[in-house]
């Protein structure tokens, strides 16, 4: 086992409760390369026993599921929006908590993929979950594609889901007007629409019901799919008895990180080279970055999203590195600092939010037999699990 | 092993390439509950060596895949239409021919299916592929719902596979029709339709790819389907490199069985009571329903399919179960016979064909070791084959 940073990887104390702050929030990536973003709530682990040893254990354990694309190496927005949150729910989670994080290579090909690309995407994708913190020992990490179950029970849901409940789905609406068909049935349609892109939520559904997911806190964007799980939960529950678990969704404020360099639109894959902060860059890197961040010329430094967009980015970006949520008091503390001085603020924090993430995924990502190690493991307790339900929902259908 | 009868299992020649007369027409039940039918032309293994001894080995071994639904105890309309051919198959083809045979359990919960039901049906349809004399030494003989990789072929599929095509599926048109839904993705629509009703002609792609089929001889009705799995599998071929094989279709004469006392109607599950022969009836039963087909009162027998539609439908049932397909010379043959003795001429011929097969699928339905013997060797073996074809088709996406 590779040794982890102890910085990343202060140990977890039993029964402790506190998860990220709600005003933490997840950053929205635009549709379809959307991490499913994850956090747990203080509300919904209230009903907990506070330790493992008092007599008042819940009758349900929890169970965490979210998932990340193998898009590339991910960018700061993942990492506040997603994987942070993914190491910080690990280090605070009570210990009989179930902890899975999938990268979902399964969806990733509803949009086309260079299959070379896609290899070394899944590889790294692993490699920077390790890297940021994620333990092997303590969550299950693993990539959707070996785990037969996830299509098999999307197949069996497929048979609950209504055709007119997905084509209300925002997504596919969005991806419905971009393709410029007049209908997906339109039989003299160019047929770029692929049956995947219809029924993906579906998918989304059974990654998430195949482990009796409780908790799947979500970006906006993802509501509704979580929804259509817990349609689909319960029409298969009423059906056939209760076999699958509703899992709860917490909705996240509609926060996101933006463009450094046009601090109106989110910081995304496909932006400008100077947009973004990524997850391997070196620390000289991510400073000239936020050196060169778009902001404005007013004196003195306020938060003001709409007036100073630029300027406010950064100052979220400080509080989410440093877990300080109050953005007008970071605002305040820096009130009379010169723009310069200001960024090298902001950059440090980054710097030291992100201290050794690069170095670490450098090092996992050349370790070929470590990241086999894990993702063999990882697949094989997702297997087990994942086969358990299986079997209950094959048996409750009538075909065990 | 249960011993078989020696009548319906000739011991198979070695190169012997004759297989079912293109003339034994398929019968085509009502959509979505019909079995996948198959057969081989002599045509289609004209290019084969006649001798596996010989040097003109063909480059590709054949591979024949059907399936059928576990809709409950095969009628007479089955049998003739796939079971027989099936049996005639396995006793005719070359050693070197792969022979799957397939319990299609996954389509059959895209129509509402009680648990109890499909359980029991599932079991007796796998009995009643024993009992007609397929021999699970020579066929992969499986229940579908026991490989996941069709599941997991079908989602990859998914991706490829425009939604535009789908709708055009004719199958697809007849269930939009009688939902009375003016269009499946109406918002305002009673959410009937489902998405597994759009999208199984995928996973029948699915079943077939996934074996390297190289025949699939259908009845008309499942042409389309066919047709959609070789553009899928030339889809993923020409992204992806050759790793899937385009399976060839032979169209099955379009004749039906008809309903004994509705010679107009195909012979079907919903008929009523007198209206089928199924597998499992006596002789006496057999016999009784035969004498009470719906003919007419015109002297003398003939075949006139339009004018006398209940003798041709019994002229037909003769000729097949007698491998006679020139039905005017059976006709000229029993021209003298009272109807009486016609309908005891027809019943003879049922009773010889089917003979055995209801006492054999009694005492196999009883056995319950051997049914989950063969049943699991046999989803063994398919796992080995699928497991084989998904692996390449995973390594071509770059998801291995």
């Amino acid at each position: 086992m590779l040794p982890v940073r102890a910085s990343r990887h202060a140990s977890r104390q039993a029964g402790r409760r506190s998860v990220i702050a709600a005003s933490t929030p997840p950053i929205r990536p635009s549709s379809f390369t959307n991490p499913i973003q994850i956090f747990a709530s203080r509300d919904q682990r209230r009903n907990q026993s506070t330790s493992p040893t008092t007599a008042t254990k819940s009758t349900h354990r929890e169970v965490v599921f979210s998932g990340i694309q193998p898009t590339g190496v991910p960018h700061l927005g993942n990492y506040l929006g997603a994987l942070k949150q993914w190491v910080d729910i690990q280090n605070s989670a009570a210990e009989d908590t179930t902890l899975i994080y999938c990268v979902v290579d399964l969806h990733a090909i509803t949009q086309p993929q260079d299959p070379d690309d896609l290899r070394s995407r899944r590889r790294n994708t692993m490699a920077m979950l390790l890297a940021v913190g994620l333990k092997p020992e303590r969550c299950v990490i693993f990539e959707q594609s070996r785990v037969a179950a996830h299509s098999e029970l999307m197949w069996v849901l497929s048979t609950l889901a209504p055709t007119n409940l997905l084509a209300r789905q925002a997504q596919w609406k969005t991806k419905l007007a971009e393709s410029e068909e007049r209908s997906p049935l339109d039989p003299t349609g160019s047929g770029k629409l692929k049956l995947g892109l219809f029924s993906y939520p579906v998918l989304q559904a059974a990654d998430i019901l195949l482990y009796k997911t409780t908790l799947v806190p979500v970006g906006e964007d993802q509501v509704q799919h979580l929804e259509l799980a817990r349609d689909l939960a319960g029409k298969f529950n009423r059906k056939f008895g209760k076999v699958l678990v509703l899992p709860k969704v917490k909705l996240a404020p509609a926060k996101r990180v933006m463009s450094l360099n046009n601090p109106t639109s989110k910081m995304s894959k496909s932006g400008a080279i100077n947009s973004q902060i990524n997850l391997d860059h070196s620390e000289d890197e991510i400073r000239k970055r936020i050196r060169t961040a778009l902001t404005d010329s007013t004196e003195g430094i306020s938060y003001d999203p709409e007036n100073r967009p630029g300027v406010s980015n950064l100052i979220e970006i400080m509080g989410h590195m440093t877990n300080m949520t109050d953005f007008q008091a970071i605002a305040r503390d820096c009130e009379k600092l010169k723009m310069k001085e200001f960024k090298d603020r902001v950059a440090d924090s980054v710097v030291e939010g992100l201290k050794g993430i690069a170095d670490e995924y450098k090092r996992i990502k050349e370790d070929g037999d470590y990241l086999d190690k894990v993702s063999m493991e990882g697949a094989e307790k997702a297997n087990r699990m994942a086969n358990e339900t299986l079997r209950e929902v094959m048996k409750a259908l009538g075909m065990r």
